[in-house]
């Protein structure tokens, strides 16, 4: 059976507690949604930050909501070389110990001592497509994608949830390096 | 037998011709050697040019010597979404029909039709290295890099001359998206 699965090409982008939401937008701000992602409930907003390192910064950031419990940058190395930050490579979540980073809003300015990850590429499975792949939840995945470029990726981690919609995530970089964009097939090899 | 290979990382980079130096850095000018390259009698220059797209532009990018008969500017597919510009992956020399760009040094600025590409990754192999190795100048190999991020790169071009060092040349996305630098090991698989 052909293991074939969209990929979604994750721009740089920031999940904002509700705490930080209401110091960069000012008191009673919520995030505005201006259109859903593949992930049911997920959200790319309205809004954007500015995200501020020691060697150079970017505008308009993109927040992604839903609020999350703790704020974390999501990045590509990069755009971590050009920030002049160390951004470790981990799963969404896993922010302990990671980079910080100035972020700045239209009513103000936060500063995070960790938060700042390189995305661990990832593929999301709905429950069925799990079962159906034979894929279970963290099993590390090899999985090829691209033409001219094309690129096996190792240790593409799969998260297995009965919310989830079948898509593989990765960044910028992994996207150019195998000249691949949104809505492309891989396909999973072993 | 275990086929390994340095990496080297190709950043953003420039190759001019004699004429474009002259433009760029006036009557008499030419380029002067900063360090060796990997590849015998190449060099970086301490001279640097401008490079402006549509989209943006990059200030002091690296002159690689010594003169080439064609003006080439090598780029990564993240410097290319950047610059605003469609640069084909093609393979050093092979221009026609490539990307334009505007290039600006301190006597003067030059406007290319052609010459801007994201390089093909290709490995440089000494006669005597593709001998050991059983590879044949133009053949594509896959080749596995890094750890936590590894990547089989497909498609990675042989090329093989005597002048030539053993090396794997990639770019800042590639290298970024396998998690590797430059003096990192890569092994040939097939």
């Amino acid at each position: 059976m052909s293991k074939q699965v969209p990929v979604g090409v994750s721009a740089r982008h920031i999940h904002l507690s509700e705490e930080h939401v209401r110091i960069l937008f000012g008191e009673g701000a919520s995030l505005t949604e201006m259109k859903p992602l593949s992930q049911p409930g997920q959200f790319a907003a309205n809004e954007t930050v500015a995200v501020v390192g020691p060697k150079g910064s970017f505008g308009k950031v993109r927040i992604l909501g839903p609020v999350r419990k703790r704020t974390q940058l999501e990045i590509s190395r990069t755009d971590a070389f050009a920030l002049g930050v160390n951004a470790p490579v981990r799963e969404s979540g896993d922010i302990a110990g990671s980079a910080g980073i100035t972020i700045q809003g239209p009513a103000g300015e936060v500063v995070i001592e960790e938060g700042v990850i390189v995305a661990a590429r990832h593929i999301h499975f709905h429950t069925s497509d799990a079962e159906r792949f034979g894929v279970a939840d963290k099993q590390k995945l090899r999985v090829r994608v691209g033409g001219e470029r094309g690129v096996v990726f190792e240790n593409v981690i799969a998260r297995v949830h009965e919310t989830y919609a079948l898509d593989m995530h990765i960044d910028t970089d992994e996207a150019n390096a195998a000249g691949v964009k949104t809505g492309d097939m891989a396909e999973i090899v072993e």
